[in-house]
């Protein structure tokens, strides 16, 4: 079980941090890097309010928000356990699409189409794409799953003259970017992403399968052709729980 | 009032997606594009419920998730009125301090040091700055406001031998990167980030001045030096409601 690593330590009583915080960051260090078996549990409340001398209100917060924030699962009458560890995706730093990204990692990738549909643009997809408001633009709608879990649901709004060719792709089985460049002839040159925390409303949540108020990363993208002219706006929203981004700076 | 904006639109009652989620919509492009006075609330529930043909419930629906997501707030016995907006940072793209970033966009950064200590790291920060668990580190714990308004919480690790001068200065008017150069000698090459939204937890959300379960944006980055050696290792949480990331990706 490890568990000396964990009751290795102690809380220090003589700092304004409170002890719940304080048995938080110890138990998050401990689930992280000393418990690598999933189907063990962690050791019981009881065990570690008696170690760390705190109440079982104190351990109990602790570890309901680890709960609350993805690192522990409770299972009734078997105790709580480690969630699987999120998936660590290059999406910021790499234009690659979703499924050859989850396929260096191992995970198999799928896609339900929800909707294909040609609409007028309201103004946000307008401004973005730099079209009128009410012109025609293509509205796609995809969740898509990483060994049957899904991960993320995903807007994209295509201007319907350049991109006419998509409407009758089977966007389940062939890339958006691959028809972009090879069906459409279109040569893709950057894209800008803006992020945001956000809580899951029901509607993502339900199509998510997680809990309404779960944490979501928002990753709005306007993709850009050599031209300068934008060729994509997508919404996507990614499961906070098992989504990290990681990507690399360079100092200016 | 500009209302024409909103009630010029309605409801698509033969797709499948449920209502409240396309007033959310519609009411979430309206707030964002139309309706620029923070001080005028927008419309009542029951004006927006006739005019949709919806009930009250649907429409409160989409109002409770536009406020817990941050974009409206509501005043008791005055309205719904419209959040001020998100502050948009280049933090992932620049290694810019937060004073200069926040100089930048016309508001007034201050920083509160909430401890500023030597400790023997954990496994997790020794790991990150590639020091044994238990080698002395200076642990700095920030809190960093905008116009007096808390907007991330900081806490830094920094390997003791290196960055000593540090514990000697005010790190409330002066600026950590610039007395790593320009004191310790240092030369930063890069950064690695790391970000994840998750839910605000009872400590962050009092110092953050938010609700519990409010979403966070919680970024990790470690900073190289030249010749390879990380040199800090950082645990930043920004308030979702108030903040936002934009940056620029060329494609590989």
């Amino acid at each position: 079980m490890l568990m000396a690593d964990l009751f290795g330590k102690t809380l220090n009583k003589e700092v304004p941090i409170p002890y719940y915080y304080q048995l938080k960051e110890i138990l998050l260090d401990y689930i992280t890097n000393h418990h690598p078996d999933r189907n063990v549990p962690i050791p019981a409340e009881v065990d570690i309010s008696a170690h760390f001398n705190v109440s079982r209100p104190t351990v109990r917060q602790a570890i309901n928000e680890l709960v609350v924030e993805g690192y522990l699962v409770r299972q009734k009458g078997k105790g709580t356990f480690v969630m699987k560890p999120k998936i660590s995706q290059a999406f910021l730093q790499n234009l690659e699409s979703f499924n050859n990204e989850m396929t260096k990692k191992g995970l198999e990738p799928s896609t339900k189409v929800i909707g294909l549909e040609v609409i007028e643009c309201d103004e946000k997809a307008g401004d973005a794409l730099r079209i009128p408001a009410g012109s025609k633009v293509i509205k796609l709608r995809r969740l898509r799953y990483a060994n049957d879990e899904p991960i993320v649901y995903v807007i994209t709004y295509l201007p319907y003259d350049r991109c006419l060719p998509i409407m009758d792709k089977n966007l389940e089985f062939e890339s958006l970017y691959s028809i972009l460049r090879e069906v459409c002839g279109l040569s893709l040159l950057k894209a800008v992403r803006n992020l945001e925390a956000v809580l899951a409303g029901e509607y993502e949540a339900d199509l998510l399968d997680i809990e309404k108020g779960a944490p979501i990363q928002y990753i709005k993208s306007v993709t850009y052709l050599e031209d300068g002219s934008p060729i994509e706006y997508s919404l996507a929203k990614y499961r906070g729980d098992r989504s990290q981004f990681t990507f690399e700076l360079g100092i200016r």
